[in-house]
């Protein structure tokens, strides 16, 4: 199948887009290299040495004997995104192309305000060059977990049943979502059901849990294939941080009473998913959404099996409070539904047998780039 | 109390500016003239004549001796904004300044984009400013009933109780706008909730039915003080399309079943929900809807409504069905609560008694300014 990963020069994007080729799927990345200019602006690093995407690419090309096309340039950038659509011709859109670090979106209004219109005029550019290029396509798009935030009730996958006053509908799971970031995934939502609706596009909306590891077959292969593994208190995920701060020897930092509770899975999970989704494409004018996680734990679970697996390899691990810079709940239900992506074919890794392996190794093995600085929260939510 | 309109200088918000002036409250208007410039850009204009800006508030002064700040610019534009808002010091802020026609929203990916990214960004740019600038000030935003969509059971105002496996949690009610407007409606609504949350601001989000009607007290005390009354098929809502079409002996344009329900009031009764918002602020952190509409019509219904009143004025009326240019259902279950604003004062006029004076005589006495080629449907969903 031909599929574009919009985004693909980034931490998921490029796992996916290697794990598609691998698969014999014909793949582009379209990519602007916006994540690491974030990297420059923040002066911030990702652990692993990352190459170049023509490296990347020359690299993959010589293993395997697969090219991956690359269009390099915007999504916000319409003459330049349909052109490329319609040079390409996917039967598939991934699209990972969005600003998608909740701390990054509420360092100030500048940054709240980029990352709504960058993410919302996006994503309104896919579906407009879907009407206008290729109006049978299958967009599988990159939503999150985080908009549904924290009901008191069990979460379902996109839609729930509400029985009213003796009537009964069908409708939109509410969202409550956390951050400007997370605000501009349920924008997306709203907007992609829309189209599904008046135009018959196809969409799959993947509300992804927090993606842990760096490791997938495909950048094993070689060290310039490395993906991404970051960090810092602004784009780095709770679990990488954790394993980092064990590497180095520093207190693994719970923010608040750590009770809060999400949806994770491993990266090798996200690329399969994406692939079950391309695979099993929402039919026309179906707007489909998926819980793409496979376990739930709460930050301070997550810190006592770092502690456990490192205390068992011999390193000695603190666990430290931090007053929380986020405004969420610290102790709340959470059962969230994620039945559909195992009925298509999902086989999941456990935290449990990847701990070790995919994260924790990979972190001593770069504890020399750590940069200490980049660890501790600066951006607050008040 | 100090209050400042924001789009003071269109249909509702001027209405609403004078008002609250006549009421003696120090009102001042924050406007961009941009509703203006799109008369010009589609070649349309309003039934009435309109004067400028600053004649209208010399008027306004010259026969009550109140004066209105004028603001010239945009709220986008967030450096302009924090500084009107700091020199004026409102104690609420009554924000219309939004694109708010949904035809002009589907005309085509640039409009789209536009109004998405203009109500969202001049959104967040109030919310920021208010935190940055005056954090107990009460922002009274103007929604749209539009957001719900038709759910097939009772529409609550902004929260339902869900019970769900033995569970129970008060959520936002769901949301199925039906054009990019209302969706850029619904991600301000998700945008304020959420600062409201994290920051502390209060907030009322009045989800408006359609508006019909020109005549308030302070715009009849002379012609200089004359409000807009848009029938083009772009900018005119419904009832304000039939009266003018019955005035000039067009068929009233009916679009498809016309089953279509809405909720509906009377601008009088804007103006007056609006002065019962700022008279009752939110608390702080608190986020309030309240559905402002009086009464609920189909399209048909209005079409007999005024078939009826006009046959009995002597006029010939036609009915005429076109294909329906938006997707939408035409035959559907629709029941939306509005008893918040009730009880808090608002005593409704209603459409039979307000048909005659207020809308059919201004369609009559203006009836050489029609211009009929502004009235079929252009715009389509598809």
């Amino acid at each position: 199948m031909k599929i574009v990963v919009l985004g693909g020069d980034g931490y998921c994007g490029w796992a996916t887009a290697l794990y598609l080729s691998a698969k014999g799927h014909n793949v582009a990345i379209l990519d602007n290299y916006i994540r690491r200019q974030w990297d420059h602006e923040l002066s911030a690093q990702t652990l692993t040495p990352i190459q170049p995407l023509s490296d990347r690419l020359r690299t993959w090309c010589r293993l395997t004997g697969k090219t991956i096309d690359m269009f390099i340039g915007d999504v916000t950038d319409y003459d330049f995104l349909v052109s490329s659509l319609k040079s390409f011709e996917p039967e598939a859109i991934v699209h990972f192309a969005e600003q998608r670090s909740a701390p990054y979106s509420m360092i100030d209004r500048k940054h709240a305000v980029f990352t709504q219109v960058n993410n919302v005029v996006g994503t309104l550019n896919v579906l407009f060059a879907m009407r206008e290029a290729l109006p049978d396509c299958h967009l599988v798009k990159l939503g999150t977990m985080g908009e549904y935030g924290t009901p008191n009730i069990d979460i379902e996958e996109g839609y729930i049943t509400i029985e009213h006053n003796g009537r009964k509908d069908i409708l939109p799971f509410p969202k409550q979502p956390g951050s400007f970031y997370h605000l501009s995934k349920v924008h997306d939502s709203h907007n992609m059901m829309f189209t599904c609706k008046i135009w018959g596009l196809r969409a799959t909306d993947l509300n992804q849990g927090v993606v842990y590891g760096t490791m997938t077959d495909e950048v094993a292969m070689d060290e310039a294939l490395i993906n991404r593994f970051d960090y810092d208190d602004v784009f780095g995920t709770v679990l990488n941080r954790f394993c980092v701060q064990a590497a180095i020897g520093q207190p693994l930092t719970v923010y608040g009473k750590g009770g809060q509770t999400r949806g994770f899975l491993d990266i090798r999970d996200t690329v399969r998913c994406i692939e079950i989704a391309v695979s099993n494409p929402a039919a026309p004018g179906e707007f489909r959404v998926f819980n793409q996680f496979t376990e739930q734990f709460s930050v301070y679970d997550l810190a006592m099996m770092v502690y456990r697996v490192g205390t068992a390899e011999g390193m000695k691990i603190e666990v430290q409070h931090l007053p929380n810079p986020r405004v969420e709940k610290e102790e709340h239900y959470y059962n969230a539904k994620n039945t559909l992506l195992r009925d298509l074919g999902l086989e999941p890794h456990c935290l449990s047998e990847s701990l070790l392996d995919s994260l924790m190794h990979f972190a001593i093995r770069y504890k020399d780039r750590v940069d200490r600085s980049q660890i501790m929260p600066t951006v607050t939510w008040k």
